[in-house]
């Protein structure tokens, strides 16, 4: 029985922390708090801690934080309205409309909306485009940032590996393999999704496997090459009723059986989840540093 | 021996502009007669050549044209001054200039600075944004575009087919895997490189394989799976003392031992090659459809 190495997404997000507390510092003795402002529309209770957790960590790190929470009846005009007095306000250098907004809101428009050089979330087509050009003055959206820092502290080579990306959402999926294959990474991408055929045998060729599908346990043993490195982007809420709050959280990746086979892996949660947070305040700082 | 389809680039080329024809008149009937401007700074021969030739399908097509031939000496300054006229001119819907211009010439900043409606070449980062958001009001890249069109007229499915981009170029090999992954297509695509490795083995995987890395014949029979169809985007001038100019067209694939083992493939010339000027013309339909 292989012991892998279980990739501890919690010590590294805390380690991507302690620089971005560092980088603030120093930055605000330039004269520079870099500022994020997070705008919630609705009263959705996951966004809210969501919301509340990126508010939080801001003051952890000494970053100027500003949590605007509009109701659920707010027009797009109005929600508009307040983007643009961000764009406009020199004490916040990034901007977060957290998603899902309300049904009748254009999120698209709101997106377009966001100054580019303030788009932390790295979602705005000016910052879409820059990841394909390979553009460093980009935002890469968070998630696929943070497992590509995973693979970077788990000195996780890529250059030359197969790669297979399991996925092709914009926020996850796409990113993710434009990563993989630029010229920094040097991977060989394949980008498969639910429509491929033969999804366990595309997936055994993969060195480094990252599964980013939405589908609680997809990935089973022989889905996997002994040896590789598993990045599970997946976090699904299951049923449980041995928990006593009914559910449990899970990721893409039939964990219990696939671990022993990798020769590392990321676990659900603990994982990528605590990464996306810690890029984001990495994406506020870079925002901070570009605008000065 | 099996016999492959040898795929008519010029056959499916001369379709295409006869849609092009009729739409054009079409248009034209409303008041709208498509116009494209190309911009040629510097005297390189071969630049010469294409300009001349997107000038005379324009001519043969009903569309308005306009060449405008600039000195080598041009200024970055003057040449953004003469794209913005453009912006604002309008009878021109679609605007290019040629590539590649001269070493003082900041190629990426001309290409920002034209409006990306106009942008029927398909780089200016508005497009390469839409074409990851599959956004068809986007302009695709004409190349990859022109592949994409000889895949339907042969009758290749690409539903689930595995496909192999060899390139990672964002004129050909990202747009093109980018295409091939979207929702419209649904293929499983792997985007290889000059850094992969086992390259044949990788590309002998593929339903169908796309080369589009600039290397003559670097393709050989052992790299491609018997039945696969292959999609040859490269223009090689390579030498030949048997011909009169003392040098041949050559595609990346070594065709004459790779198209037996072919279900179809494009030969060099008269693939792919055809079907980039097709599509720009087709780029240009859209732009004066949408800007009207």
């Amino acid at each position: 029985m292989n012991t892998p190495h279980i990739i501890d997404g919690k010590s590294v997000a805390a380690t991507v922390l302690d620089e971005c507390r560092a980088e603030a510092a120093a930055l605000t003795a330039k004269g520079i708090t870099p500022g994020l402002a997070v705008v919630l529309v609705g009263e959705d209770p996951a966004s809210q801690v969501y919301v509340g957790s990126k508010a939080r960590t801001c003051a952890e790190l000494g970053f100027h934080s500003v949590k605007i929470e509009l109701p659920a009846s707010t027009t797009q005009e109005e929600l508009l309205e307040v983007v643009r007095s961000l764009n406009a306000d020199r004490a916040i250098h990034g901007i977060l409309v957290q998603s899902p907004p309300p049904k009748h809101i254009d999120e698209e428009a709101v997106i377009r909306a966001i100054d580019p050089r303030k788009d932390v979330d790295g979602f705005h087509p000016e910052n879409v485009a820059k990841l394909v050009l390979e553009d460093p003055t980009g935002f890469v959206p968070c998630t696929p940032a943070g497992c590509m820092r995973l693979l970077e502290s788990a000195g996780i080579q890529t250059n030359g590996a197969e790669v297979v990306v399991i996925g092709r959402s914009m926020i996850v999926g796409k990113p993710m393999a434009l990563l993989l294959v630029s010229k920094k990474s040097n991977a060989t991408v394949t980008i498969a999704h639910s429509r491929s055929k033969d999804l366990p045998g595309i997936c055994r060729r993969a060195d480094i496997l990252v599964a980013a599908v939405g589908r609680p346990e997809m990935v089973k043993a022989d889905w996997v090459k002994p040896g590789a490195v598993v990045i599970d982007v997946g976090i699904n809420r299951v049923e449980d009723p041995s928990k006593k709050s009914g559910c449990r959280l899970t990721g893409d990746v039939a964990y219990q059986e696939v671990a022993s086979l990798c020769s590392a892996i990321t676990p659900v949660p603990g994982g990528v989840g605590p990464m996306t947070i810690a890029m984001l305040m990495k994406n506020t700082l870079q925002a901070a540093r570009q605008l000065g």
